[in-house]
């Protein structure tokens, strides 16, 4: 099953489109108006300046992709059309099918996918973003949901609301997307079909999957299994109380916890338990450097307090505090009284960037860990944002993973910035850290 | 033990006070300029612009309060000159005592606040930070550490730098603080007696904690146990690891899991397992307006996957998912097609602030739940930021606590500040929100 003409299409028809702003086909056409978009309305003439057509048909060109907004009723009909026009590729935007028990409407469509042989994304779906080439058929306008920037993570939905939600939080907080898909009610492409597509994708280095029901279960961990890439994946309905919910919303049946989590290890998918860990491993995933060859965690901090609670994570976790050996010991002498060569590794309070430095370079060199959490409260008035020159370099060694956690506000965040522009894991709390770490060795 | 000078002091001694900017001495000055501050420096004329003093004794005024940043080894007779200049309360910022294992000088210090008689916050601390009146002794500037603004929340820490880190991250956030005490090695004045005092204090509406070991357990949890505000507690060295750790860093020795854990619960205290949960429970604390009855909760949302995981979390975190009585139900007839009234009542990706006001309205009398749970993703089209008048009526009927779960960037952001300013507790997260209320519930 070929995708790629859902994100590399250059000549598109929407179907359904309006002059209405604000209104489902308004949004999606004003999305692809840098590409070459066909506004498909047998009641306008015009739709955002370009000239409307009454069918599909009459478009004279040969168009590579078929966005259909219209009432869902008419959806069957228009994929005849589509097929007429020899359109390989539609996203259904429609709503209206199988999600709200119209199980007769669902079974028109699935007959007329069949007879047409089109590649059909959805229905009931949002349809793509594609980060890096800017293809949008989201129908929220840009005012609402901001779109994130380009980089390595994708993500799958089946609902599109939450997809989307997804999307404008991870704008916000500066996560680097690939490609988007909402795939809605999955009559045709399925969840192991974007997997598989995913898995080759050359922007793609982490998959992220919410996940409500999975009708294609064997192949979807089939692919799963072959795929080289890390995917995380949150089971929506995991519970009794959701799963009632979840067979109301996009009418699959969602299975017991245990038979989800279970296939969901045998198949190597990273098992996020909401919504917020889907974004702390895939930010550790799509950032880390090096492997660690096995659990054992030296903290370095310049505050006793985190140092504490961090420790308490790493045990919390299942990982092991490292006992320092003779690399960081023999730091001692050139540390002023009151720094103790342990771990945690605490600097104190007035710690300059030097003596992150040595701390850093020490730690590296240690036999008796394999990954390094460096806790760096900017507060405190001896160390300066040029500390990052010590962590990018240390991190670029590619020796040990480096794992920074990065408290406060303004200050701090511009630190972090700078170093996960340099593509280095920053966490705002140390359990969150901890977290992704643990969540990245059981990988 | 009179506390209130700490905070209302109006002639203050800053001894140690330095010319060096950055330096601790300085940063402390230049934040108590705006009250009537006097330094205290054998080696200068002037400070910041102020007449400096060869000691505390030459100050031609009644001092209310000395801050002492000066080297360990001076305080025990600095203590002796500010007890001859008849100085009631003093906050000893100074670091260098048991913390490094000086307990001889720690001894000494000991010795000398029982000959003067001063009430002493410290050694080892930052003092105190008053969000309403500005007393401020933090050694941080502002470019670094932004103080939070004035609420509700006040914050007790044992760690100075964890403290730190915490106002800036409040800051940051937007929480409201009242009260901030970094109190150190606690030789004299201790976490209990802080206790007491913001029990009694009117700008503390919660009371949050950061606790390595208690040295005076009992009086601790007898002061909590009495307090008839919401405690909240973070314990740092809870488990081995962090425990080995807290112990050379205020010198103090952390128990047993099971020890702490249980007698917090018997204090009523509420136990948070890490500091964003602090943070969390603080704010539904410090915002909701009324007590659930019962822990059935009702779900409006217009994102059907938000709705599912928000279910999942209400089971994971022992609550109930109500079953909508006869006022929810009867909506079915003004909802449109595919809005099933029923839990989560998801209103669809096309809901309008009319549908959410019939929704919660209807949710507020339907006898059969306890608490409302708004889930709003402000990214689909028919909704606008005017919601919020239907979110904040609701809630300040008082018949049932309403959290709101509002999802994404700068437009959602701009609804979750126009409600937070209403004390309307909103999350990011619908998992946060029910671990939220949850935590309410159980207290």
């Amino acid at each position: 099953m070929r995708l790629d003409p859902f994100f590399k299409a250059r000549r598109i028809a929407v179907i359904g489109a309006s002059r209405e702003r604000g209104k489902v086909g308004s949004v999606i056409l004003k999305q692809l108006k840098n590409k070459k978009a066909y506004p498909v309305n047998p009641h306008a003439k015009r739709i955002l300046g370009l000239k409307a057509y009454a069918s599909v048909k009459e478009i004279p060109h040969k168009i590579d992709l078929a966005i259909i907004a219209t009432r869902a009723q008419t959806v069957p009909k228009i994929l005849q059309e589509c097929q007429e026009k020899n359109i390989t590729h539609a996203i259904i935007v429609s709503a209206g099918f199988k999600e709200i028990g119209n199980e007769l409407l669902q079974k028109e469509l699935s007959e007329a996918i069949r007879k047409t042989n089109i590649t059909v994304l959805g229905p009931n779906c949002l349809g793509v973003f594609d980060a890096h080439n800017r293809l949008d058929t989201l129908f929220l306008p840009e005012d609402r949901l901001k779109r994130p920037k380009p980089g390595g993570i994708s993500f799958l939905s089946q609902s599109g609301a939450l997809g989307s939600a997804v999307l404008d939080l991870a704008a916000y907080k500066g996560y680097g997307f690939a490609k988007f898909i909402s795939y809605g009610n999955a009559e045709n492409v399925t969840a192991s079909d974007i997997l598989e597509f995913l898995a080759k994708d050359k922007d793609t280095k982490v998959i992220c999957a919410y996940i409500e029901g999975i009708k294609d279960g064997k192949a979807f961990l089939k692919s799963a299994k072959k795929c080289k890439k890390p995917i995380i994946a949150l089971k929506g309905g995991i519970t009794k109380a959701g799963s009632s919910a979840a067979q109301s919303h996009t009418g699959a049946l969602a299975g017991k916890k245990e038979i989800y989590y279970g296939a969901f290890k045998q198949a190597g998918i990273i098992i996020a338990h909401n919504l917020e860990e889907v974004f702390i491993f895939a930010s550790i995933f799509s950032t880390i450097k090096t492997k660690p060859r096995g659990k054992r965690v030296q903290i370095i901090t310049n505050g006793g307090g985190y140092g504490i609670v961090t420790a308490d994570a790493i045990e919390n976790r299942g990982l092991a505090l490292a006992k320092p050996g003779s690399a960081i010991k023999s730091l001692k002498k050139e540390m002023p009284e009151g720094v103790v060569a342990k771990n945690p590794f605490d600097l104190l309070g007035d710690a300059t960037n030097e003596r992150y430095d040595k701390a850093i370079k020490a730690a590296m060199k240690d036999k008796n860990n394999d990954a390094i959490v460096v806790v760096i409260l900017p507060q405190t008035p001896r160390i300066d944002l040029s500390i990052k020159k010590t962590i990018i370099r240390a991190s670029r060694k590619k020796e040990k993973p480096i794992v920074a956690v990065i408290t406060g506000s303004e200050y701090s965040m511009s630190l972090r910035r700078a170093l996960e522009k340099e593509k280095i894991p920053c966490f705002e709390y140390p359990e969150k850290a901890i977290l992704a770490l643990s969540a990245y060795l059981r990988s």
